[in-house]
């Protein structure tokens, strides 16, 4: 498929008629120096869509965002690092609504036409004393070729910004995508504590474009697990504004399929370069199961295979421990029989027919001590096929989510990040 | 209700008519000198009934003692630790088989009379050579008085046998119930690489017995959690003789209901046990979820919070972090309004109305760092309530499982444990 498109420079900014800009404002911690808050604008009109958490506990901003999609005609996105606004009640949807209307006004918008996304520590209110005097710098920063310094104001525990542009033809005329994303902790299907914005200057009605974003989402994001856990905050957006010139993409056609390949190559590169820069994660791990009753039976042992806290502490040893695999294989709800499964680990066979391969355990070792191996998993029933892109656990990953919230709370008491 | 039962010394050979014995016999080391398989019988003719691991991958003695439990008038159980026979093909099955054949055989019972349990590791051959020849010594060991060490051969990676016997009357006769468990890793809701043994000189009749069985496994076994996994080869395995004198149970009684408060009790006490002894453990933590809209819900809800990586991460750093609890909620399917939820941690109010309360850090801080705390979650909804035992998750738990399988398939190898 790389055929059809080509990977260039630029981010979100990269399409036509895109522009961003970041400042900072010190959300976390009124000391730090690092990028925080960023917006992203189309200069022309535009349609929106977008996939949120299905956490049923949701951040205000989640809130105002689904609403403002829903209703409005979204044409600039809000993003701030270093607070979740998320279990803030009343005040939280208050302070979320406040930061879109004026934003919205000093853009010459209505505040339904601006999405808001938050990520950091959950429970905390937004320090707006020092968010609401940094949006007239964040809106007259606005300009071109400036998609980076989105991608690092995004960031959280990530270590490294995460971005992407492709460009492909369509119709004759060359349209271009570009995403961000960040991800780094609670990374799990169905959207983790994920932002990922994603413009294009390609024409798309409004329909077409929540179809596009909803194929790519459920081949990418929902395919990714690092912790198994699910955050309140997920959220990928998509801007599509027209700019390149060409005519509409129309459902079914040939061009639709060919921007869909590409978007779903954009999602998926950003998707794998969450797993990769996991929390403390240091291997990427792909699991194929195949020959499942279904493709839900597939996903089933897919996950249960890839969310297993002792398979995972094996991958992190070095340790090639089928038996772990094949244990989470039989608890995962999907129809297996024992003595038909297969295991293969970096291509070799570990576990045929449900028992031990003859294979050097050398060789074995040496796969799952590489930086990325595949699982494959063989159930030796029907067709169903599911893949899913996981990572170890580390005994690092655990420190490190010892403790936040208590010190972040404390931090705000001691008057350290006082509003 | 601790009125009803007496705690007495013996574990499972304090009732009437129960022997014992355990010897050591190499069986994931032939250089050890601990003690690795153990025989439990009666003396009398007795009935028996347990219940499995629902993991559809089953360990080869699983299999050959549900079949004994549900054709054969069970009165003895073999049990080895070390290896769990678990994905060892025909073989496997064929080693179990001949082991309750041979047992049978100097007892002089049928095959289908001997039950059978291992735990250990998956995926390698059981060292038959080793432990065949120990058949004659076990047999012949068999005394009462030896419960302990029972309890003491079926360990693992616990770090203390656990055993518990208790007496109490019924029908004016004086009734025994005795038992012992092993634990450690792969605990979960629906049963782990867990093992419990329980005698009892009441006489019940089979179906009766089931019935007692099933409904103490679901109020204790059931509601543990330690990593979220489940193992191939759980058993909880009991066995009554009659030999106290008195009148069979009948059901629906009030001694019905004594003797499964009894039941309830040693059986809880023991899964309560193997959470305190989870590998590298720290915390013992009660949730309980009130107010749900059902059983189904509030349960559900308990297994997100109490199986969620992050939560249990929190936890092990002494942070009272209900943020992350409120998100597992949200995710964990159950029916809930965010500005309904409330939650306790060890009596006090960290989150009302699904949001921070105030609340004194430091006091909060001082609950998560005991021993022992209750998580207490109410949705507010209806009378759904559900209660779960789980742990804390420790660095040390993901360092103590980073290897094992290629660790001893290398020891195999190398002949330190040749066969």
């Amino acid at each position: 498929m790389s055929s059809v498109y080509r990977k260039i420079k630029g981010g979100i900014t990269a399409p036509k008629g895109f522009v961003s800009s970041a400042v900072t404002a010190g959300v976390k911690d009124p000391e730090a120096t690092r990028l925080d808050l960023a917006l992203i604008a189309s200069q022309e009109e535009c349609v929106a869509a977008g996939t949120f958490t299905t956490n049923r506990v949701k951040a205000a901003p989640v809130k105002v965002s689904q609403t403002h999609l829903r209703d409005g005609d979204v044409r600039a996105i809000l993003v701030n690092s270093g607070n979740a606004n998320a279990c803030t009640g009343v005040n939280g949807l208050q302070d979320a609504r406040t930061c879109t209307r004026l934003v919205g006004k000093l853009l010459d918008l209505k505040q339904s036409q601006v999405a808001i996304c938050s990520t950091g520590v959950i429970g905390l209110p937004m320090p707006m004393v020092r968010i609401e005097p940094k949006f007239d710098e964040l809106v007259n920063g606005l300009k071109r070729g400036e998609g980076t310094s989105v991608a690092q104001a995004i960031m959280t525990s990530d270590t490294c910004h995460k971005e992407i542009s492709v460009s492909l033809e369509i119709d004759g005329v060359k349209v271009k995508i570009g995403a961000c994303a960040k991800g780094a902790g609670m990374i799990n299907p169905y959207m983790a504590t994920m932002l990922c914005f994603v413009t294009t200057d390609a024409k798309i009605n409004k329909g077409v474009l929540s179809s596009f974003v909803s194929h790519a989402v459920e081949f990418s994001f929902n395919r990714i697990t690092i912790d198994g856990d699910m955050s309140t905050n997920d959220s990928v957006i998509m801007l599509a504004n027209g700019a390149s010139g060409g005519k509409a993409i129309r459902r079914g056609t040939k061009d639709a399929k060919k921007f869909q390949a590409a978007l779903n190559y954009v999602m998926l590169e950003m998707a794998k370069s969450l797993v990769k820069d996991g929390e403390r994660v240091t291997k990427f791990v792909t699991v194929n199961v195949k020959g499942a009753k279904s493709y839900n039976d597939a996903k089933k042992v897919a996950e249960a295979v890839a969310n297993s806290s002792l398979v995972k502490c094996s991958w992190n040893g070095n340790d090639p421990n089928w038996g772990r695999i094949i244990h989470a294989v039989g608890y995962s709800k999907a129809m297996v029989k024992e003595e038909l499964i297969d295991i293969h680990i970096g291509g070799l066979a570990a576990c045929l027919g449900g028992m031990e391969a003859e294979v050097s355990m050398d060789a074995l070792r040496k796969k799952v001590a590489g930086d990325a191996f595949t699982i494959e998993i063989n159930l030796n029933l029907c067709e169903g096929e599911y893949t899913i892109y996981s990572s170890d656990l580390s005994p690092e990953y655990v420190d490190f989510n010892r403790s936040e919230y208590a010190y972040w709370k404390q931090a705000r008491k001691d008057g350290l990040t006082q509003q």
